[in-house]
């Protein structure tokens, strides 16, 4: 389990079983990039009555800042984007609790994007919350 | 090629992109099933602008009928109620051409269930066109 590829997978199943149990319909990329370099794939897609949330999944054990590339992002983004979804990083806390963040907090840094604060962001419940009140702001982002 | 997992990883791969260059955004499931045997994953989920198909996909040389197990269907069907999206079975022709049906035209037959005539069925614009017009018979099954 110190195989970087096997903990990505266990931690991208146990966001995707959490969102599932809560009443998404949830579906995980394919691990390897065999075949699918023309298109970017997110980590998870999770889906409630039309609501599209598209996560990369990062984990981290304090507050250091996260650094994502640049391709990632802009991939992220526009696929969100033909979705019609919401673009997010969850943040995998030590101990097992989730940080949502929208792809806005993300800072410009050159050649990557800089999330400073991985502990600060939305809870689980927060998001959920948010789409069920169809939060104003979070929510623009989501056309359904 | 004649590996029968390359082939669907292929097929797959070549309705991923057709939908993508289309517009859509699309994720593939993971091809195994490690981990995630508590979750039906399908084999492909296209979304543009809030709106989700959800697709099991098939190859098919002729118009011989096609038998899905009811686990795979039950489990299409409960993504699609989640995702608030439209259930579907694609299947690819001979020479590369696309046929999309809904799940309600599969015939239970005990363990299993049908698709008759895997010929007819919508072609890729008529699905365009179905989602772009707001077709009402065939996206009453989208909340969007």
């Amino acid at each position: 389990m110190t195989n970087p590829k096997s903990k990505a997978t266990r931690v991208e199943n146990e966001l995707a079983n959490t969102l599932w149990e809560r009443g998404f319909a949830v579906v995980r990329g394919p691990s390897s990039g065999g075949g699918v370099r023309r298109r970017y794939q997110p980590d998870l897609v999770a889906i409630k009555g039309g609501k599209v949330l598209v996560i990369e999944i990062k984990s981290r054990s304090g507050n250091s800042p996260i650094y994502l590339d640049s391709e990632q992002v802009l991939g992220l983004s526009e696929f969100a984007r033909r979705a019609g979804g919401l673009a997010l990083i969850a943040v995998r806390l030590r101990g097992g609790e989730w940080r949502f963040h929208t792809i806005d907090e993300l800072e410009p840094t050159g050649a990557s994007f800089r999330l400073s604060e991985p502990l600060s962001g939305m809870r689980i419940r927060d998001l959920e919350e948010a789409i069920e009140r169809k939060d104003r702001d979070l929510l623009s982002y989501l056309k359904g």
